[in-house]
């Protein structure tokens, strides 16, 4: 079959991929470039194989999308309720695990959801990013008293504002590109926040939207991180303690209420599309995907 | 009177130093000296005065203890109960606000608490990092199925770890100094310890200490931050996120329930003293209290 294979950093086409087989093999017929795929090709974790994690397939004549963790059911995460930090986990297009941007990939058949008729392929590709968006309100509450800011206008950033816009909260998008925060209906937007938000999201994948992040909070705030990439962050430790300030991680979310905002059209994802390359293309997908500006760049397999 | 004067990272003996007026004006008794009072000295935080902020003392012929902040009531924080968080308060010996290492200091009425009769001067010098130490139950659950580690056996980890294990948690405390493990009775002690706790103190006050409480943890675990010191730390963002971690600083905690404790004799501290030094020899406190392997040295001043 045909895919996109990543190795050594090299991204090409190939037409000699196996056809997975073993768990339930879903035919892929969209699937999107995520920033943690363009950190792969740069190095940020050694994989070789089948980049992708976010798409949409048919399998068992039903449309799916599908969580990207497999899980061993056994180790100590899974058996307390923490299946996406399974120790002996592989990860779609990430982790010891073929991804996205072929013709088939395989997953545990528990991980499939069916998409719901009203929601179309290019809707349901944004599934899991939606619902990494949406960890963050599994993580922490927030209500209508809460002043939010979010720190990046990206792909990543704009599902961010549109899942937080519907908690109430108050909220502020901080962004560099004003197409990007033009594109945020009715969410306020900033070049610059002074520091009296109660949370802060970070997704603008720098050390420079770290900081940011950091100074836009009050003492006792709430710092999440979204964004994977290589390298180190550097912080003030003291302000932090003295501050009393949380910082949390924020990965993978729950699929059903992502599915179900869709289908409900509350949050609206169609306008973050760019452009949609067919999967002998995709390399130059990626290379759109980096252009300056960009959001998202969907790659049609079926 | 007397007192101990920093300014320029030099701390020195004073005899001409003004009395405090205009608040309540306590005669100290004994002072300790904490590792925050060392890294003034190096640095951490540009304060010249007096410093000194762990105390017991007279006042209106009562012996008191005082909470440190000085709040000034209106502020958005103090209006929202973070009255430690105040955006214009004063700290004790640390922050525009004459300490501890004198004959008297002064602070509002409001931060004062009685000591009961059956707590010593030596034990109540101990109320001000003993709330600290409980600071971290009050920002987060700790319970007997919580796997806690406490990195750092000094006097600052000695306290932390006999609170929290009055929770009944699977408590271990990692340290390098054989002596200072041996007076964690009952408390099980490791060099080293491997990733799978769910909570992590960091208390040893060293980049090392925060990389080793880090790597302490289990995904979705909590790292709280409690030491102040002046530089930065690096950490791997992107390991942050996947693992979902929270990381969490914590600084000044509830006075009243640490003075409860020490009435009640739950948590021992005498043997944590290693010395006393008169007033006037302060400067050789603070020199000893910088010898490898000391813990509290106090300061008498009454």
């Amino acid at each position: 079959m045909q895919g996109l294979w990543l190795e050594d950093r090299r991204l090409r086409v190939r037409d000699d991929l196996p056809m997975p087989s073993g768990e339930a093999v879903v035919r892929v017929l969209m699937a999107g470039i995520c920033n943690t795929d363009i950190e792969l090709t740069r190095g940020y974790y050694p994989f070789a194989g089948v980049p992708g994690h976010e798409f949409v397939g048919e399998w068992n004549g039903r449309r799916v999308v599908g969580e990207i963790n497999a899980s061993c059911g056994n180790c100590e995460a899974c058996r307390n309720a923490r299946r996406t930090h399974c120790e002996h986990r592989t990860v779609l297009g990430i982790k010891a695990r073929n991804g996205a941007f072929a013709e088939y990939l395989m997953l545990p058949e528990e991980n499939l959801h069916e998409v719901p008729a009203g929601v179309s392929n290019e809707e349901a590709v944004f599934v899991e990013p939606l619902a990494a968006a949406l960890e963050i309100q599994q993580q922490i509450s927030i209500t209508p008293d809460d002043r939010v800011v979010v720190i990046g206008d990206g792909k990543l950033g704009q599902l961010i504002a549109r899942t937080l816009a519907l908690t109430g909260c108050q909220l502020f998008v901080v962004g560099k590109h004003e197409r990007k925060l033009r594109m945020l209906d009715g969410i306020r937007t900033a070049t610059a926040v002074s520091g009296v938000f109660d949370i802060a999201v970070e997704c603008s994948g720098s050390a420079e939207g770290f900081a940011t992040a950091r100074a836009a909070l009050r003492p006792r705030g709430t710092l999440v991180m979204k964004s994977t990439y290589a390298g180190d962050l550097t912080f003030n430790a003291s302000s932090v303690v003295v501050d009393e300030i949380t910082m949390i991680g924020s990965r993978c979310g729950p699929f059903a209420p992502a599915l179900q905002l869709l289908a409900d059209r509350r949050v609206q994802v169609r306008d973050l599309i760019d452009e949609v390359f067919e999967l002998r293309n995709g390399v130059a997908a990626f290379a759109a995907a980096q252009r300056s500006g960009a959001l998202k760049m969907l790659v049609r397999t079926g």
